[in-house]
């Protein structure tokens, strides 16, 4: 990279249902969870960029003027930015050129959105709609019944089983159950995930990413005042961004996502590493299946292996690449404009040594891979330990 | 500023109620436009980013990957940019970091709204969520309330009078009907004007700008790259962004808007001259007195004395600051997402002299000004001839 860029201070509230509060509420503790980690106040933040996915889950236009307001940042700058799923990444791609651009030295990404003021299935209905708005969701098409085809293609073209679509599940949980800041922190077996009711073949509840509430924050910094802060900073090594066609039909295939494969290439050139030297992982778990592919189209193991890659363990701590030991999507939860700002949050702390009972050990390069929609646009980072 | 970004390419396609045009469609339109005047094709450009403001115009989640893929962007990156009717100059903000933080050397700037394919009424409930949107806007607050009390705080501070602010309207509709692009471009008469309907005492009609369908886009690209096209660059030399509060209670004055005047204080300090040494602007006339306020808070005039700037036709051909000589808001029209992307594209054709009988004969320096919501962010440009 061009530029050297850090991350100086991370901070997540809990991931819930969070009938407790607001959404400028959530945005409030994310940020100073984020400030105290650092260190420092928002006197010392130059600039705000913030990621909301949906307008819908605000009842709002300016969802981040609200959540600015809170913070009372103002005159300082702040905008939104929105990728669908993959806001949060994008926001943080904004917030690294920002420091990078020179256009300030200290600056605060903030992801968060608050998805259970409405009905599961609004929820479901309002998501749909990142997806192609006219020639797949009129008719039907949400995201369930999209990663579900992408599971019968990725059966159909590898042998991936169900019972490997279940593991991931159960990872997740078994390392979700650890994280005290997951949405549904609970372990869970192998049978309770194979036998939940289906949600679209070959799809069960436990398949399916959770609808929460939440937000999470990160403070960037450039070189020179990166070691301003409280604790050692991480460096922003890579990013990768691509995009893919609005409409699924328009695709080669169901069973990869090119933006991934594209955006991870990106990310691997700039950081210049390849993917055998990532030491943890958090992937865009938003369906078990959706993880298998991140394997696959992030080089962790080569295309189609992804089923026996968990089935063999290969994505715990422990085995080659741990990835989503945060709990991930599955169960550490889904606030879409936060996730992505929450998977740095992870890596963060992981390249810290901070997770406790799941800390990957060594761990000196991390990678968060953040998908929006059904892949019309995917953000891939990669961090390194000072 | 730090680095050197050029606009290179600039176009707008008609605005108006575009029942002819899906959103996808007018984006591919203003595209094509810039990519003509820049004599270049997409296969040169790097990156893209997108403003819209509103989910709710667009019928989607992820409007800007609807019009990436209409434009067959893929696999490059683009996300979006949203800060309400400033999403534009926001856009343009991140535009101009992708280019000096060294991501891209050439990126495309795109702001697109339909707005007409809902109803009026339900135009102005939308964009109201824009303002608070649990203080202001459940109680009844939309933008002509909201802009009306800032017209009342004026007058009552300042002796601005009805006909005031009718001029402005009678100057920008005076400018748009020279303009082939505007969505109105008819003259109307100061009677016409002061004698249209009161939407929301004391602004009638001819006081609001249009709901508008639209698109504009610009092209960025690096000192290195900018005498590769067409024709000559025009040099972005200051960029401010700042914020107020959300809810307009919690202000010290209503007749200015702090956003608007933290914002130029940047923008002039990064481009190194003072309001004196602009030439040629577009500022945000959403309503008249918008227009007014943004003169003085712009430091084109005194403050308090906006009223009479236009009266004494200062702000005309001629006078002490041509302002909106495309017709602004009022009468090109505004398509909120497009808007300060739409303001960039005419500040370029001015300072390289091709607006024809509207043209401001030897303008170098230009500035652009763009508010969101009621103020709660503002965008101010400042570009120079190369």
């Amino acid at each position: 990279m061009k530029h050297k860029v850090a991350i100086v201070g991370a901070g997540q509230g809990r991931f819930g249902v969070r009938e407790d509060a607001s959404q400028r509420e959530l945005a409030f503790e994310a940020v100073a969870a984020a400030l105290k980690d650092a260190g420092t106040t928002l006197k010392d933040v130059d600039s705000m960029v913030t990621a909301v996915a949906a307008d819908e889950f605000s009842f709002a236009l300016q969802p981040s003027a609200q959540m600015h307001d809170y913070l009372e940042f103002f005159p300082k700058a702040n905008f939104r930015v929105e990728g669908a799923c993959a806001s949060g990444s994008m926001a943080l791609r904004v917030g690294w050129m920002t420091v990078a651009s020179g256009l300030a030295d200290v600056v605060l990404v903030l992801g968060a959105e608050k998805m259970t003021e409405v009905s599961t299935s609004q929820a479901t209905e309002i998501m749909g709609k990142g997806g192609d708005a006219i020639w797949e969701y009129p008719f039907g098409m949400t995201f369930p019944g999209f990663y579900a085809m992408v599971a019968r293609a990725h059966m159909a073209a590898f042998g991936t089983t169900e019972e490997q679509l279940a593991m991931v599940a159960v990872k997740n949980h078994f390392y979700g159950s650890q994280n005290p800041l997951a949405h549904m922190p609970k372990e869970i077996t192998l049978e309770k995930a194979l036998n939940s009711f289906m949600v679209a073949y070959p799809l069960k509840l436990y398949d399916c990413s959770l609808i929460t509430d939440g937000a999470a924050a990160v403070i960037l910094a450039s070189e020179e005042r990166a070691r301003d802060f409280a604790k050692s900073p991480v460096w922003i090594e890579g990013i990768g961004t691509a995009t893919d066609t609005m409409r699924i039909a328009d695709r080669d295939a169901l069973h990869t996502l090119r933006a991934t494969v594209e955006a991870a290439k990106k990310a691997y050139r700039l950081a210049g590493i390849g993917p055998e030297e990532v030491d943890v992982a958090t992937v865009h778990d938003c369906f078990t299946i959706a993880e298998i592919c991140a394997y696959e189209d992030l080089g962790f193991c080569p295309k189609g292996e992804g089923g026996a890659f968990i089935e063999d363990r290969q994505t715990y701590i422990g085995g080659k690449i741990p990835v989503n030991v945060d709990g991930g999507l599955k169960s550490k939860g889904h606030p879409v404009g936060a996730t992505g700002v929450a998977m740095a949050v992870e890596i963060m702390k992981q390249l810290r040594g901070e997770c406790g009972s799941r800390q990957v050990p060594g761990a000196e390069v991390g990678l968060t891979h953040n998908v929006g929609g059904s892949g019309q646009v995917v953000g891939v980072t990669i961090y390194k330990k000072d």
